[in-house]
């Protein structure tokens, strides 16, 4: 579902993207020697941004049974066999600086924010479901949600541009589908009413807002454009462009109403 | 309180269920070598259901102050001290397989559901309080609480046939009790009023089904097979089998009616 | 912002607290041999306070990619260049023994609460980020996020005799202020409204009390006393010693009547 998301004309290609990666990095490493090996092993020591991103999920997600270069390695494939897992990323990595205004680099959410991070692995994770290398894209959900704190099942489809703010307690279930230019802050839940087959989870529209807390249960369609406030509890189909808050939420603005 | 759990046809016996779990292990090792070293040193390599779950377990809350050795022997020791924690660890998982359509595999739960890993943890960490061992008790407490994100206090008696799905956030008091059978997803507080002593947290009865985000709070208790929905604040007692919503909960159904 | 911090009588000097956590760690190894190395390590191998708390935090915070020594460096000298955090952290650790009704020692607070660990990481942060070091201190609020499942911008500015109870979600935003003696329990959101510049988060003041998932947005004022029920959601300035519940909150004590 990636019709939805547009290039801005501010935007970097993959090669301007890498290099600003590590112009922001060389300056950091100057302006703080404390985190210069840090910079140097993540970025600088890279050739590509492919490289780079596998290192730095690979670091984060590994375990005492799960090493860094065996993830590192996983990640990598996935990147050459669908490029478009790259392209997701970096849709990613534009959305958190279109939208988040306490970030202002691309390192800093590379580098440090686990919505984007827990994004970037869940993509890995769905290429292997995908590929029906289920116990392996399962373990990495796992370790998703131990690391991050976001719980997506790796059968959940997710577009680009997502941006998940905080992080912290985010759950996606199987069944969940997500456009793109979908933004949601933390301990959003998109999950399952517990009755029926088939699709059993929220299925959310292009540019989606849900504010921090908010829970989606069952198999509802949240339209396009559409906005829930924190806090609510959605069981219903919402419009378009529609805004919703309330526990239950209740409609409170309609797509004419909040252009 | 373990009147309520009840042994279902299909469960499996401890020998069967670590037959089990041992058959899975090895297909996923011959589908995907990338796990045959994890698989192997966390369920294959050892002599018993209680060997490879205090291993998992140890190596889960191993930090660099308190080494996974010592972990394991010390979950070990409850396991041959205490039968009835393990009882307890295979009515979990039999309540994972039969409660989350998500999860129809052993290993699964056992290796990668943090939820069922801080439950399993929790029941160690009970034992040795109740024997006096207060600090290492408090100890395993913040561990569980870092590795797995669920703070239960180890004074919390909790029965069996347990279900926390997705678990992040999950907080439990110290004087709660929670009966058989009972199913709670993530962010749900069982949590004190802030006044009182003696018994100021819920008392939840066998079968109590609680949304994700439910917060009850103090000394109230929850019926058998009371349900709450997702996002509620409950600080009322619930008659059995009722159902309640919203903040503050009301009841939206009794028993009669949700048969 | 700590005018509203007042000792209490039976709060201990320094040094007095020192000695205290020491008697403390020297029964606890005494009574638990397998705690007895993480004890000396941590606590009695040290030779002060200041020295304690750094390892500490390094040790929580320490990655792959941060070395425990580098922090712990980091930390000392902060504590050095401004004693006002170590009094500040001092603080902190009363108002744990204080209202904390499940706490009474100083060493849980300090060795297991990841409340308390978060908030004096957050004040080691805070303080280079007013000295310019912004990438060490946007590092260490994504270790502190990772470690302790609180998410705190460096540049919040936070008073003292701070409790964050379970902490689990806790989110605080970039221009947020919160007084002294503020209490608040896990998922406690002080959030951007997402419109605006300049302050875009809550100004929180003295003695406040968060319920459990409350949700403030905006740069909304929240007077010296008032309380808020679990699972509010706040988007008005609120009265001193006023209490208010709900989604939205509404307000159901003012200050004459909850005296």
């Amino acid at each position: 579902p990636s019709e939805g998301w547009r290039t801005q004309p501010h935007h970097l290609s993959k090669e301007q993207l890498w290099e600003r990666i590590r112009q922001e990095c060389k300056r950091d490493a100057d302006d703080e020697p404390t985190l210069a090996s840090f910079l140097y092993s993540s970025i600088l020591a890279h050739k590509s941004l492919e490289q780079a991103l596998a290192f730095v999920l690979a670091n984060k997600l590994a375990s005492p049974t799960l090493y860094s270069t065996q993830l590192k390695q996983i990640a990598e494939d996935v990147y050459r066999e669908d490029p478009s897992v790259m392209e997701a990323a970096m849709a990613d990595l534009h959305a958190v600086l279109d939208r988040d205004p306490a970030c202002d680099r691309y390192t800093q959410a590379l580098l440090h924010f686990k919505g984007y991070q827990a994004v970037q692995s869940h993509r890995i994770a769905h290429h292997l479901w995908l590929r029906g290398r289920r116990a392996l894209a399962l373990m990495l959900q796992s370790r998703i949600s131990e690391a991050f704190h976001v719980d997506i099942h790796p059968a959940a489809r997710v577009g680009r541009g997502i941006l998940l703010d905080h992080a912290t307690g985010v759950v996606i279930g199987e069944t969940a589908a997500i456009g793109d230019n979908v933004s949601m802050l933390h301990h959003v839940t998109l999950g399952g009413s517990g009755i029926g087959s088939g699709v059993r989870h929220p299925q959310v529209g292009h540019g989606v807002l849900l504010g921090a807390g908010v829970t989606v249960l069952g198999p509802v369609t949240l339209g396009p454009g559409a906005k829930v406030g924190a806090g609510s509890v959605v069981v219903t189909d919402l419009e378009p462009h529609s805004v919703a808050v309330g526990v239950p939420a209740r409609v409170i603005k309609r797509a004419a109403e909040s252009e």
